[in-house]
């Protein structure tokens, strides 16, 4: 039922707060598995779920040195999320000038009209 | 398994192709539910579940005016989602710019280096 575009994947890999966690931890710099898994109370099968989720969705990438696995935040499925909800904002915001334009225009009616009676 | 704090339903909630397009319709002004319906080839109770997620993560209101139930956007819950990834892009960002820093002082060293052999 999940939908699997690459923005649905990515909006559903922020949509768990251990998921969130980890990528606030990788927005410092790169880390290893066992790094990324040390604050949590959680099994390995369980972070490297979680891991899974953000690596389908190009959030985390896994490059491997030696016997070190390290992960690094990729920040373009980010910008990508990030535009669509600012688009969302920007249309919504234009919507709000237009009707406060609107309201402007017919408070400064009367205001004319009471002038005018003023002036009479 | 799903997570149920308000960062994570409005995530989960944007995680979907049919509810992404029902939020742009409304970042255009409030709609009746006909209205938002009408693009999509499903079934109402289709719809209707579509919604449920949608006004569950607070990016929906409806309000009841006669028999008319309009559906009008709410702004406040994308802007939790998008400061949550702008924080994370902004911490990346710093620490990319302090290795930027700190690349271009060792750059600068065999520049030194160099002069000093030059001169030597």
């Amino acid at each position: 039922m999940a939908a699997s575009d690459p923005l649905s994947l990515v909006f559903a890999a922020l949509a768990d707060p251990t998921r969130r966690a980890i990528l606030a931890r990788l927005a410092q710099g790169p880390a290893t598995v066992g790094e990324v898994a040390e604050p949590f109370a959680m099994s390995a099968p369980a972070i490297s779920q979680h891991l899974k989720v953000l690596e389908r969705a190009g959030l985390v990438s896994r490059t491997t040195q030696a016997q070190w696995r390290t992960l690094t935040m990729q920040t373009e499925p980010l910008d990508h999320a990030s535009a669509w909800v600012e688009q969302r904002r920007r249309e919504w915001n234009l919507r709000f000038d237009a009707l406060e334009a609107h309201l402007k225009t017919m408070q400064a009616r009367p205001e004319t009209d009471n002038s005018q009676e003023a002036g009479s």
